[in-house]
């Protein structure tokens, strides 16, 4: 067991899925794709007899955290940093379960493979139903394409091959639990209809396009969302939706270029890793 | 059609494999694992009607490259640069192979998801027999642990959650051709083995210890690697030999410590990704 260890994990927005509920929540998931950004969630993990999870210095519950050290049969203490706003469809609840587990294996030496901590944080992300595609995408990194649903072993990746500058405005959240609850009918064709599209031109404008037409089909724009991806495109950009955030993500300076106070970022080009250096004790 | 791309591959050392030819290049390879390095190979390709292929600016033959190329019906001039020495186990022909195929789809916009190029790389360099698992390794980062040989949607790939600073001193060449037209039945019983010891506790030093019992059992030693392990050994370092070449490479400050002149990275966190900002033009 060492004192501790940190995890890096890019947060992730889906511009399109199709969801693909499961008894076993490994085979659970989702078919998909998005970009997985340079801004994410740093998550450190201490041996600690009373469990508890922070992000930015307040407390906060994370049942998928919690799976995932039940999993491990850890007890700690898990801090997490982030620039990322909560509950506006950046894969947050994922980063901190792959981060979590990530981490929590290198302190308590649990002898798990990469795969198989990959796989416990999406069973606790898919059993908390606060995400279902994001942990096998923050695991790839880059801009995966989420082909079959489902954890290492079971689901299956590929990914655009290009990076891009990516800027985001988050304008409010939306509930993840309450659209997944919901008709998940003419979502699902909808996202299977887009990756169809991807696959057939796997470049970031088919992305972006096919994600903006998902939104649309899918019946998930909110007006705030839809007035921004449109002054986008008027000024000669690509903008698209986060699932499931009132967010609005753009390649390029697309929306600054169209007035907006935007954060900027990039495509990130590594899946979720372990620090080398641990500063300080 | 743009004016040039630029990908970066990482290196990647080899400790241990066993060799799984077919008939389908797609479906040959290798199971084993190794570490990517930091240390790696920059490729820019440029549409150029003369194709022609240099590292570090001196004109090279690359049968890996060509494939590549041809595969895409693209006729370019491929610049790289690298640090990592030639035919010494760092798996250049197949970071060469890699990282043309992620450039030069971006340069001739052929269409071509991530999971394709990697696909069209690893044939390229079994076709070429320069290479059986360096490509997936490279394209996946870290730690790769390669359970079933060949390409996307045929191979399958785990890794070793953990990173470290790597060392290593190549020493000469060994020539993969030739191990690999050799008797390989011994050769794979013992890459077998050290992989069911890996997936049984996938760590380092795990890692390290079949990779050296690997070494030992597949006859592969020469004398001057033998005593570099040995050496870094009793200084208590994990050393190993890097397949196919006469190269030593270590954890941490393994070989320094043994009082060996060697260079030092680490494992990358990134499989091979296209540059972001391509400077200058």
């Amino acid at each position: 067991m060492t004192e501790k260890a940190t995890a890096f994990v890019p947060g992730h927005v889906t511009g399109f899925f199709s969801a693909h509920p499961a008894d076993d929540p490994a085979a659970a998931g989702s078919r998909g794709a998005g970009l997985t950004l340079t801004d994410g969630v740093r998550v450190t993990v201490r041996p600690d007899a009373d469990a508890a999870v922070s992000l930015n210095g307040e407390s906060l519950d994370v049942p998928a955290v919690d799976g995932v050290l039940d999993a491990l049969g850890a007890s700690a203490r898990v801090e997490a940093e982030s620039d990322l706003p909560l509950g506006t469809g950046f894969g947050v609840s994922g980063a901190l379960a792959l981060g979590t587990a990530l981490a929590a294996n290198a302190v308590f030496e649990t002898g798990r493979s990469e795969n198989e901590l990959i796989a416990l944080a999406h069973v606790a992300d898919v059993d908390a139903g606060t995400g279902l595609g994001d942990v096998v995408a923050q695991a790839r990194g880059g801009v995966p394409i989420r082909l079959e649903p489902g954890a290492p072993g079971r689901g299956e990746l590929d990914a655009v091959p290009a990076r891009s500058r990516v800027e985001y405005v988050a304008f409010g959240t939306l509930s993840t639990e309450a659209v997944l609850s919901g008709d998940l009918d003419a979502l699902s064709a909808a996202g299977e209809s887009a990756l169809a599209r991807l696959r057939a031109e796997p470049t970031l404008p088919r992305l972006l396009s096919a994600s903006r037409r998902f939104a649309r089909e899918a019946d998930l724009l909110t007006p705030r969302v839809e007035e921004a991806i449109e002054t986008v495109g008027e000024a000669g950009g690509e903008a698209a939706m986060a699932m499931l955030g009132e967010t609005v993500f753009a390649l390029g300076s697309g929306l600054t270029d169209a007035g907006y106070e935007a954060r900027a970022c990039a495509v990130h080009p590594a899946g979720a890793t372990l620090e080398l250096d641990d500063p300080g004790g």
